[in-house]
């Protein structure tokens, strides 16, 4: 059975030696002194890897089972999910007044990714839970503040976010759930909604339903879409629960993976529903959840990455096979380990150098989402908004990618479930799915997010890089194997910038078609920036005489791998971006 | 539920415009008009849809059952089974005198294509059985070909190959199973073997299990390896069956894939075996079907991802969501099709794209195999040995990619088990492992292949791609977008293999780090040149006036964006090779 160790001292090195944040003005960072987030990240690792992680094969074996409507999630789930939802770790960033410790993002999401490596499909009830208590905290009334906040930050109750129908997932403008409006202010929700994560399930006394739905007699398409807070039993006005409202689970999904989180149609039938923000302005009421939830899927990516990887390392330790071209290691043995050979270290470096690079990546983008919202900081925020697509998009798509490296590393065993290497590759895979589907992601990088604000966003992420290279130009130890390949890396995606600008506007497709080279160009520069900032402060530690020598020294090692064999992948990107519209759109439709 | 379309004018396109089958000095060739292949073709491809597609969700959903010994294949295999004996599919290329119709291997791997893509679980219970065969036959004496040849071409029985064991899978030099020899001449097998494919079943009277074992007292090591036929029920004089062998399934795995194929653990308790080819020279015997197997997993990765891309493309234009941004191409709709957008057309572009251009590979390969076996020719054996593991390695790789595209044209419906998308990828997961891990075929390729007499096969395929060249090099049409990227991407591979020769001896892991990275930089120049080779056809078939103009120019189409968009990717990978082994070799096993 695959286990899981967190990655505590890497998240430290990150926090402190690169972020610096007890150092950073932004409200509540003076309190992350190391010592402190030292304390929180052992105690998550720990029901990581001695609660969740051993849940994991559960959930995968189980699944959920509907049954006269009800859900039963997987053996152990349930006494999980107290464990954890008393331990507060669900309303670590959440507001005192409801119940929540108030502490940064940057330390919610370093906690979320050691859960979601140990136990994504479980973890996700909470996510979902804190998605859509961060909705209502945004736009929700005082009352409706009260009414949830408090419930939800304990996970009494948890929350799900209903968008998808069966014609319509990424155009949600062509939605029919309808919502009529009932003389008492509260409307009357009827339709059909699928694909809905912990929709239904037994965890929880209640379960609050943000759902998508359309006021009769409203705009057409996405701006006449409204969002209501639709709860599974009635609210009475004392707190506890009424009667049970017209929202019912019609099916659980048969899935690739995720099997221990329940995937739900969800059947509205005249269900009371509760305005939540302004009527039509349903899609930036859902956004604030969305934008939330896209960020934790990157994060998702990551987390399977990880623990996949440490356990593709242990078997490539312990695995006994061939000999190492250049001398036997383990003599004595009918074998040395797998390690030894160049093409498993390939890949194990492949992966290394990917997680570590990402995790800074994470970090520094929950950094700037509490820059944005602690700090008000509209730079911070507009930068986050701009990174938000390549963080799910770039980070999902590599994460799988280390996921299926990891299970060859098992050779024949990662093909049977028993070792546990597919599950994490089955589950990494949906999260370059839900949340909006990758491609969705390019396509709002390249056609909202790079021309807003006439380009300032970019143009302020050009200026970070630009100014790290400046800060560091006289570096010698740092030029040749960071800084100049991230000169290079940068170079290519402003040139790519530069081709959208000038042949985008006339030929929109020559931008889309694009996107996702583009996507995946800016998450390669976004993580070979960090692995300069990382290898500056690996060099910074180095010179001081830190008493860790060998944890900064592998952390170059691994950098200068990334520089190397994985930053060169820009060129391509651009060359693919530069060849434009014309080859991908060669073909009528019919011609295919 | 998916469908299936066999791609007939495709294969036909490659047989005969590109290369012109009937006119190729190799025996039997001449019978191979287009006429007859088309006969051929769409006979099977009939099957392919009609009767083994429909089964390929049923063996996924059902699986196979142990229970008291006797493994149940999934509900309507074995009447399939026995629709494709009696046909002849499984004996296509096996000699008239056991019951084959001794048809060319090409026409024989065109034809499994369609069988793998509609049902690969399905077609491994023939495919291993046709391999086991074709071990037989070169290596059998005339009355073990006598005994097991006319039955396994009918499939009555069928064929297994045995390797693996627990400790032991790609160093099989470590293998413990032994063969005690009988005063009879037969030999008493025991030991345990894993992941044995189809190794036990319901569809037939019979099983011929092909054991590799080592006989007590010889050579340590994989030169004390020695091949042995054991069939499950013992063959008597008369050719009927008698007892059962002391051989049996103790369990079968719970597989991420292929649940339609029984994988079993096979016990040989004593089991009786004949000795197939000379002892100790069990490997050579093996590999006779191992290069065979691995030629086969390469064209399962191609499979898979044509049926893949042939649902993702249904999908593409039937799901509206959006709308194109250059204006309304379904303005009666409530959306357009998913086909307009860009980012859908890169996607399905690289899956066709690549799909058309590993059947040509493959389809040439086969020609090769077929030029060896059935002309002798030494140069063209070289050749195909030389590619048989970018064949097995890219193919499988690049093929599992396709299937994951294919997959996200879908969306979130992509992950419902039910909409069968997710099948074809857990499906095509195995071939990257099976038959020698990927990163096994890397090795063979750099570590083994490339310097083989001299590097004289290397050699000869860049002379094909230089004859190529020169012979078209007054061609205007096909200079810009075929002949100058072939070439550029060329002489990335000579620049790699360059690389290895100075530095590969004095640094064998300077060669073996970059080793994976080249199988895939040869098998995009491979696709080049088929591409390259299309091209050129589609031009000829164009000037000839062609009825079928349409086909054509979307052929050209469709190479101009390989050539544009994929093909690049070979500077990349030379990039990564000649980093050299430092990045990847400079942690200690320990640093990790």
């Amino acid at each position: 059975m695959p286990s899981y160790t967190a990655p505590t001292r890497d998240m430290q090195f990150i926090l402190h030696d690169v972020l610096d944040v007890s150092e950073q003005d932004i409200p509540g960072y003076a309190e992350l002194d190391r010592d402190f987030t030292s304390a929180v990240l052992e105690e998550a690792g720990k029901i990581s890897s001695e609660v969740l992680s051993p849940l994991n094969p559960v959930g995968d074996t189980e699944g959920c089972v509907l049954e006269n409507g009800v859900v039963r999630t997987p053996t152990g789930f349930k006494a999980a999910f107290d464990q954890v939802c008393e331990g507060g770790w669900t309303a670590l960033d959440l507001p005192e007044e409801y119940g929540g410790q108030d502490m940064p993002y940057i330390l919610g999401t370093a906690v979320a990714e050691m859960f979601s490596a140990a136990n994504q499909a479980f973890t996700m009830y909470q996510g979902l839970t804190h998605a859509a208590a961060s909705a209502i905290l945004a736009h929700g009334t005082d009352q409706q503040k009260e009414t949830y906040l408090s419930k939800m930050a304990a996970c009494e109750w948890t929350g799900t976010m209903n968008l998808t129908e069966p014609h319509c997932g990424t155009d949600l403008g062509m939605m029919r759930t309808r919502a009529e409006p009932q003389d008492d202010g509260s409307f009357k929700i009827t339709g059909q909604k699928i694909f809905i994560s912990s929709g239904e399930h037994d965890m929880a006394d209640n379960i609050i339903h943000l759902v998508l739905a359309r006021i009769p007699g409203g705009p057409e398409g996405i701006k006449g879409v409204s969002l209501f807070i639709v709860p599974k039993f009635m609210v009475k006005e004392d707190g506890s629960l009424g009667d049970r409202n017209g929202v019912s689970c019609g099916k659980i999904e048969e899935k690739m993976g995720i099997h221990g989180n329940s995937t739900c149609v969800m059947n509205y039938d005249g269900a009371t529903g509760y305005l939540l923000g302004q009527e039509h302005k349903g899609m930036r009421a859902m956004f604030t959840m969305m934008n939330e939830a896209r960020i934790g899927a990157g994060m998702q990516g990551l987390a399977q990455a990880e623990i996949a990887y440490q356990n593709a390392l242990t078997y490539a330790r312990d695995r006994l096979q061939g000999r190492d071209v250049t001398g036997a290691k383990n003599p004595d043995g009918p074998a040395d380990p797998l390690i030894v050979h160049p093409d498993i270290r390939r890949s194990l470096m492949d992966q290394k150098s990917f997680i570590e690079g990402a995790r800074a990546f994470m970090l520094w983008g929950a950094e700037l989402v509490d820059r944005s919202h602690r700090g008000n900081d509209a730079a911070a925020e507009g930068l986050i908004s701009l990174m938000t697509p390549v963080i799910k998009g770039f980070l999902t798509d590599e994460g799988y990618d280390m996921t299926v490296l990891a299970q060859q590393v098992y050779g024949g065993h990662g093909y049977i479930e028993e070792w546990g290497m597919s599950q994490f590759t089955r589950d990494a895979r949906i999260a370059m799915i839900y949340e909006g589907a990758n491609g969705v992601q390019a396509l709002d990088l390249v056609g909202r997010k790079l021309a807003q604000d006439s380009g300032k966003h970019v143009m302020a992420f050009f200026e970070v890089v630009k100014t790290f290279l400046k800060e560091n130009e006289g570096d010698e130890a740092l030029k040749k194997d960071f800084l100049d390949p991230l000169k290079a890396a940068s170079k290519d995606l402003q040139a790519a910038a530069t081709f959208f600008m000038q042949n985008g506007m006339k030929t929109p497709n020559a931008a889309l078609a694009g996107s996702y080279d583009f996507m995946h160009l800016f998450g390669h520069v976004c993580l070979g920036l960090m692995w300069a900032r990382m290898a500056r402060a690996a060099h910074a530690a180095l010179e001081a005489g830190t008493p860790d020598e060998a944890f900064y020294k592998t952390k170059l090692a691994t950098g200068r791998f990334y520089m190397k064999r994985r930053l060169p992948a820009t060129a391509l990107h651009l060359a693919r971006i530069e060849s434009g519209a014309e080859p991908v759109m060669a073909l009528d439709a019919e011609a295919f």
